[in-house]
């Protein structure tokens, strides 16, 4: 009789102290990357991977997602076979006071620039 | 007779409506763009790419100017055969409150925790 393998996945995360503002700002560069936190930061702080709506393959969504990770942006658990997604805001705000916030209230601007401008800019 | 060729060289910039988050967020990823804005955040707000000291070859200085300058985050113009570079901090806060402030208290705050550790962290 073989015993069942541990159901619990655990993915690897940076410690709060391992978090560099370089690899925070790399991880924000990316605009589907910027949508997925912006998408974190609303009234749902945990999202699966498949309720953010991404324009890409599931593997390119994967790989975003394991960034933002790496990155220690957000944290991902497995609950059942489904990642659930959440920003690490404590770890940033304690980090980095004032910058997520500030990210994302750049991003929510340019989205409405974009929207009001027929040119796209 | 030959006429002498023009010496004001114009370097291109985008212009403010022209700058993205993400191209911003990713010329600031990395360690020693940071420190140059950083420099240029100081009481000096111009400073030749010779007055910024950073352990890498010239072309390699050259290279992450040129990034920051394409970004929008910074203005290089020549003046005689330097170039003077400055933060474009009027376009940047205009477009993004804060998030040029919180990037760079977020450095200074990094720097501060490496030194004050011996682990770097």
């Amino acid at each position: 009789m073989t015993t069942a393998a541990p159901s619990a996945r655990v993915l690897e995360h940076p410690a709060r102290a391992e978090i560099r503002l370089e690899g925070v700002l790399h991880a924000l560069s990316d605009p589907l990357r910027l949508l997925i936190v912006r998408e974190l930061s609303g009234p749902r702080p945990e999202l699966t991977c498949s309720q953010i709506e991404l324009p890409v393959t599931k593997s390119t969504t994967t790989h975003h997602f394991r960034v933002l990770r790496e990155a220690g942006v957000i944290q991902q658990i497995y609950r059942g076979t489904a990642k659930l997604n959440a920003l690490r805001r404590t770890d940033l705000d304690a980090l980095f006071p004032g910058l997520l916030d500030a990210i994302l209230t750049a991003a929510t601007h340019q989205a409405d620039r974009k929207q009001s401008s027929p040119s796209g800019v």
